[in-house]
């Protein structure tokens, strides 16, 4: 893939800010492609790594085989030149996800963003992860980073199974949104031998990641402060320390707001407010109310991003 | 649906024990439709009320939405004249769960059972959860029973919840796996004015279940238990309530061995035991260790199910 | 003690309903003992088998050691002819366990009911457990009953565990609140050599409990309910099996707001309707409010146990 | 208490590195007031800011009420002048902990740390946990830190809980053991009007806790690397990142072994190697087998704090 960097191994380099981008519906539910190259098209202004597509933000769940695949195909076309494209391809079986992976892959995906399965969380043991993840990198044509959300799925991957897999060459990464930042350390410090790129799942930690050895953040309040969240990467990577700091704590809160607090439903009010289309959530998810909306408003005036 | 019998009310009457039955899959893990149709044909000697196919028992969540309405379309053609045919017809979004359902109306299912949608733990608070029902109730051509399996899905249907859906006309009943006997029994008083039919979700508290007031069961355990499951349906309506008792003791520790402890790989091997096909898991689920299949052995043959 | 009778191995026999006794209150948080000898009056009318002394509807844990063992003192003054007292006397360390024990003993108690130790959530593995009890069943003078309450402690007793100690000659039985029928039906047939009496912590599956062969019953109900939950007993052990349930189905939403919902606060409430002392509870407990207030009278009205 | 620095705001000075000290216990589990007086000894050289005694790594919840206050008595004459003595004083009850508190004070003690009661983990809501702390707050002769620790309790103290509290002029600050960085980053931020000081409660994140604006913390790692957590302190204070994320890096899988993987039998394991008495832990806690010993020896080894 000659127009993407790589890393000093080899490896597809997947380091930088990536907004896991909200899919956007018409108020029919269907998918909203003029609205997605809009949005795009304001983004690709932003010194972002690339992109993930059809991760948890991007409602994933709520489509079928073809709408996740065809949305992926069009954020490949629409993307600026030299952006990573990470595609979430997670299934429940292991089959299906191969599959999945290729197809993405088929239309241009660079890498794969791979959820662990959680359905049977009995059955979820480190076996039975190792098992899955490994057969999915054997039989993928991209390179794969594993994907751990325990808040949306009740599955943590064990710091164990991480470890034994980042030694497979096809596992290039992990994005790890269950914020122990411990944990985050621990695991840089034992995957470093083998070219392993850890990303901070969320901005609400973004500079503590940097400074423990992630490589970047998959964070969704990149879909609307992501020239703020480039930003606070350059003033890490310059040392300055105290300027990051300062932007790392005013960006906790409306984080907060966007993710844990008002989820998706959330994250596309919130998106609208800074020019970029946002619309309906698919069901069973349901708007925010009102009230929600108040309190969203004033955590992000206080953090003096709106006024 | 002339063929089936009503309650008094006019509803699909889906009282006695059901088999929600395991997908047979051949070595290469595709689906192995000539050993469904020959443990049709041994399950269809038993007096149950009906089958429920593509329940968590069945590996739904392994399987494409073809496969998926492919297996329902089987059973109801192997079924014998008289079987209710209820079938898992749930996903994550509520488009996706109406049409499946209907396509699985399509193909001759009598009822569907339609399991909480999960992925967004935080958006799944009750008035979405009654949302993304009324709206599958409303616009499916079958009648639709409540599925709740917090095990699997991290979601416990509240009562209050169930309570307001047991008031719409489309909504016929409950499975609840959850095993708490007190709410179950709340429950049945709560609802007993709409005829609202609720079944056990084990045959772990199958005789507690029917005492105070559910209509039958659906039963992992009677995949390959299933005249002694329907024996003790009998002796309860008997009046035989301590022939009941003894057989429902001798039930619960080779429940517990196919149903939370090896889950649907342990169920698979024991169904080999009494004559029917198991064959594989489909990954990322793992085959029971030769240790676990020692133990499960044991406390068949304690019960006096093997010898 | 001959005073009271003795199963057929010889072991203090507990079966019956106790109520566990909610330890009165003056409004300054002082012990109201004048307010318990009325209760204890009224309470002593009534054929239950005994009381439990200091359980968690007793506000164990916020009184002082000294203060535990006066109550328990009190009780047993109180308590009329032939009742069994069982005194909690659980405590993190088994060496307070233990001396608590037999300081409780000494002042009267016939057995200790001995909940589970639970601060260090990762330490309290199953080795940890049956240590803990063994030591505690080795020094204890009267007979111990192990108590398995999740809800508050966070630990679930293992069916294991409970099997391993249920050999122990001191150790005679379990109150187990955690309400999953299908475990207490496992292990009713796991420990019935051994002579284990099992009960139920709440009236909430009473019924189901007696049919899969527990002994009796802890209920928080009784404390205002308890004409009703040993008319409960004997219509099942009359055989009466369809008054039986009509008359546990009544009590279950009554016992579901005294218990999970309104907790201990709602306990006194309801004991007021009844003539009892119910009285304050001591901080950080709060009073439930008037809104819970009227939702509990709405069911227990409903239920035609007040007017 | 002219001998301890003062905030701006002239409240007691927490900030700093702090032992949360292990208790040593000899054989027969009686505390071993000399070895407690030898390891201070040791500690005293260390320029840490302080000492908490009695918290979590202290076996509080294993003690008598009157032991608990002997070793804050011990540690408070024990200890180098100008160290701050912070005493874990929480009880399960308001009126237990308001008693607990002033007696520590009465022996010494300069602040108080006061862990969320949880044993009635439905009534442990908001209102109740601001009406605890505030009455605490109110009685108490000496500053309160707040103390939430999940792990062991169960309840992790909401941040709105917190920053109502904050205001309180004798609530000085918090010690969060969560390890939720970005929690910590918002509480910074929403309380720092007040003078709010907050503590990382381990050694895992404590640069990217000292980097989001906590004053420093409670580490159990400090009872064997107190000088090196001191280090990693000047390291960061000194702006010497690099040196200070290497030295944090070393520090995170020590820690995780005398933290959650093996607990306070692990850490008292590990003290042993420093030439600290480390000693027996209380029943029902048990040693760590000797497998897991060799498996904490291999990670010191591994990051080069033993050879």
């Amino acid at each position: 893939v000659s127009r993407l960097s790589s890393t000093s191994s080899g490896r597809l380099d997947v380091s930088g800010i990536y907004p896991p981008i909200a899919t956007p519906f018409n108020m029919d539910e269907s998918i909203a492609f003029d609205k997605l190259t809009e949005n795009m098209q304001k983004w690709n202004k932003i010194p972002f790594g690339g992109y993930v597509v059809q991760g948890s933000n991007g409602e994933y769940v709520y489509q079928t085989a073809e709408e996740r695949i065809k949305v992926v195909e069009h954020v490949v076309k629409a993307a600026a030149p030299g952006k990573v494209i990470l595609a979430g391809s997670g299934c429940e079986s292991t089959r299906d996800t191969i599959e999945m992976t290729n197809r993405m892959a088929d239309v241009g995906a660079d890498g794969a963003l791979v959820v662990t399965p959680s359905y049977y969380k009995g059955g979820m043991h480190n076996r039975a992860l190792i098992s899955h993840f490994t057969k999915v990198a054997d039989d993928s044509k991209i390179p794969i980073l594993l994907y751990s959300v325990p808040g949306n799925t009740g599955i943590d991957l064990d710091p164990e199974v991480i470890i034994v897999l980042s030694c497979h060459p096809n596992i290039i990464g992990l994005k790890d949104s269950g914020g122990d930042i411990a944990k985050l350390a621990h695991l840089v410090i034992s995957t470093q031998s083998n070219d392993f790129q850890i990303m901070a799942g969320s901005a609400g930690f973004l500079l503590p990641a940097y400074l423990i050895g992630c490589v970047g953040g998959v964070c969704g309040a990149a879909n609307m402060l992501g020239q703020e969240l480039c930003d606070l990467e350059q003033l890490y990577k310059q040392g300055k320390l105290k300027e990051a700091t300062n932007l790392q704590q005013r960006i906790v809160a409306p984080n907060a707001c966007v993710t844990k607090r008002f989820g998706v439903p959330g994250l596309k009010v919130a998106m609208e407010w800074f020019g970029y289309y946002g619309g309906p959530v698919r069901s069973p998810l349901q708007p925010i109310t009102s009230e929600q909306e108040e309190i969203m408003r004033t955590v992000f005036k206080l953090s003096g991003f709106i006024h």
